[in-house]
């Protein structure tokens, strides 16, 4: 039996019917992910609209009054969150209702200050996006290898926390259990206050000398990347944290203010040393990121000139296949103007030589390796 | 003929020699491309080692002291180009000289200062570049496509213009007029204030709460990955284009303070409207910047799902070249838990049906397109 089919048992065993409350990126991605694990997913979603295609793509079916749901999930908007948790506890007692909110201590310091009873409420948080939001671009694998932080308090069974812990798992997330206040400032840390810098130095942008942006290259371009998001969400999320994103901007503008200064009177005692130790210590913390640069740093990477033709990527592909090289990341460069592109291919050490003395016998010319 | 033999008879009848002082990753780069083109080219470096890599590498030859340049390119790090610049139009009277480093007015008001003749001196600036430095990095496509900033000035004459301008041109790069101060203040912007956002913003994780930056996605990693460049070379750009960078980070900083009041207080007057605007306006300001994001726009994405297994990429893109379609980019997602990765792949707008038809009646599974 492989690791997916026990899984799906699992979860088709553990969950019965799931029910799932707002049918956007985040709930239908689940109601897709547990659909194809044999689990029975009701969804519902005040849009009629959202809901009708979130069942269209195989999400899920539409609730029915006479649902029984083994667990409910939470996945609307963070400004209505706390007001959907108290209801399905209301109209399901004893059910375990956890939501996937990106603020975890506003709902339930709120729900506390109402007096509703948590103790089959579990806070979660899956650390998984898209850049297009909705049910159209829902897809089962957004959990696959993310955290998925879970909230336990001290009225936490073991039987509902096994509930919601199981969920993430089903999914293919790692648990991550945290206090509430624990969540919201590691979020503030890496993900609010990142999206308020991007948005911030974009927002220079607009008011740039006439051609100044034409020299904008990758460096900016990914640094910005994320303020291209929606600011409806982020209103609501950031005002939901401000006390720990706060926080961080204030340290932010502390060492921005050190640097600037230093910059300003370049002889001043210390100034020299200050510009160093703002890019020395940006090099530290950039290592203690996890993830795609500490995953990347398992391969190697091999840079292929392809001609820019139908087919040539074929050929490359077909004959990495043929020597036997599994690509484990990719990534094509391609300008505007060059009748070529360059093909940068991950993989594991042990096959690089063989990738690479393969490639050249058959004609590729290899632009560079790693360990060149 | 082609263009591209054109340009290499047009490099070889305009340039002679061309003499590159040091033989880094540009002055390397720029000799490989010369190379390539049938230019000789004449390398010189006060570091044997790098001078003798580059050279086995194809970058050039080593340079002698009878050589008779027609074009002198400086390549040496900021702190040292005024003078190198100095001694070379000394060295060699009325031939142009170039320098490629990333700020323009401090050389040339050091220049000045020394009353050294600046007739035949042109500076510019090549956007180009590499995460890792040095004569093996070196690669001649480094520039296609790119922006190179050429400065003239008052005494500059149409054929030495011409002379610059031609080498950024025979590398596929794009001239780009700009005075220095203009440059610098373009480039505080676009390149040198988001190095220190980017590596402020890195510099708070070494202080993060235990266990934080597990949460970190691929937001963060985007914001910070500039962060990972070398201290050495960037303390010597930010100081040499401190009044400019200051002037951008003073304005940061006041959009900071304001956004970060307004989280404190979010009943004040506007506070909420003060958040939503700094996200709104990173909206516009992200989309002003040209290329990738610009670029992509005019292609379509089909994300298709691929087994994690030798060969798979191999036939999907065979399969794609028999149906004629050409791959203008690709990324490919995989994650380390999953049975599949999956490779989202940009494609014109007008072979969007052709390949999603074409590919699912091969079996493939689309699992989104743009246009869903």
């Amino acid at each position: 039996m492989t690791e997916l089919s026990t899984s799906a048992a699992r979860a088709a065993r553990t969950h019965g019917t799931v029910r799932i409350v707002g049918a956007g990126l985040l709930g239908s991605s689940i109601g897709h992910a547990l659909s194809a694990l044999g689990v029975d997913v009701a969804l519902d979603d005040t849009s009629p609209a959202q809901l009708r295609l979130a069942v269209d793509y195989g999400a899920g079916r539409v609730a029915r009054p006479d649902d029984r749901p083994s667990l409910i999930v939470v996945a609307v908007p963070p400004d209505v969150t706390a007001d959907v948790i108290e209801r399905e506890l209301a109209a399901h007692p004893g059910v375990v209702v956890t939501d996937v909110a990106s603020v975890k201590l506003e709902p339930f310091q709120t729900l506390q200050g109402r007096d509703v009873d948590l103790t089959h409420y579990i806070g979660s948080h899956p650390l998984a996006g898209r850049e297009r939001g909705g049910a159209i671009s829902a897809r089962a694998d957004i959990f696959v290898g993310r955290p998925w932080v879970v909230c336990r308090d001290g009225d936490t069974s073991a039987a509902d926390l096994a509930v919601v812990e199981g969920l993430a798992l089903d999914l293919g997330a790692t648990p991550i259990e945290m206090a509430p206040d624990e969540h919201d400032r590691a979020v503030a840390l890496t993900s609010h206050v990142p999206q308020l810098v991007a948005s911030l130095l974009a927002g220079r942008f607009p008011d740039a000398p006439d051609g100044a942006l034409r020299l904008a290259g990758q460096g900016v371009r990914d640094t910005t990347r994320i303020a291209a998001s929606a600011p409806e969400l982020w209103v609501q999320i950031l005002g939901a944290n401000a006390a720990p994103v706060v926080d961080v901007l204030d340290a932010l503008a502390a060492d921005l203010t050190r640097v600037s200064d230093a910059l300003r009177a370049p002889d001043a005692p210390g100034a020299r040393r200050t510009v160093a130790d703002t890019i020395r210590r940006g090099n530290e913390g950039v290592e203690l990121l996890p993830g795609k640069h500490g995953q990347n740093r398992r391969f190697e990477q091999i840079v292929v000139m392809v001609d820019d033709t139908p087919g040539q990527l074929g050929r490359l592909f077909g004959e990495l296949g043929e020597l036997e090289v599994n690509v484990e990341d990719l990534r094509l460069e391609h300008s505007p103007r060059a009748q070529f592109g360059l093909a940068e291919i991950s993989v594991e050490p042990t096959a690089v030589r063989r990738a690479v003395d393969g490639l050249e016998a058959r004609g590729w010319k290899i632009a560079s390796t790693t360990n060149d």
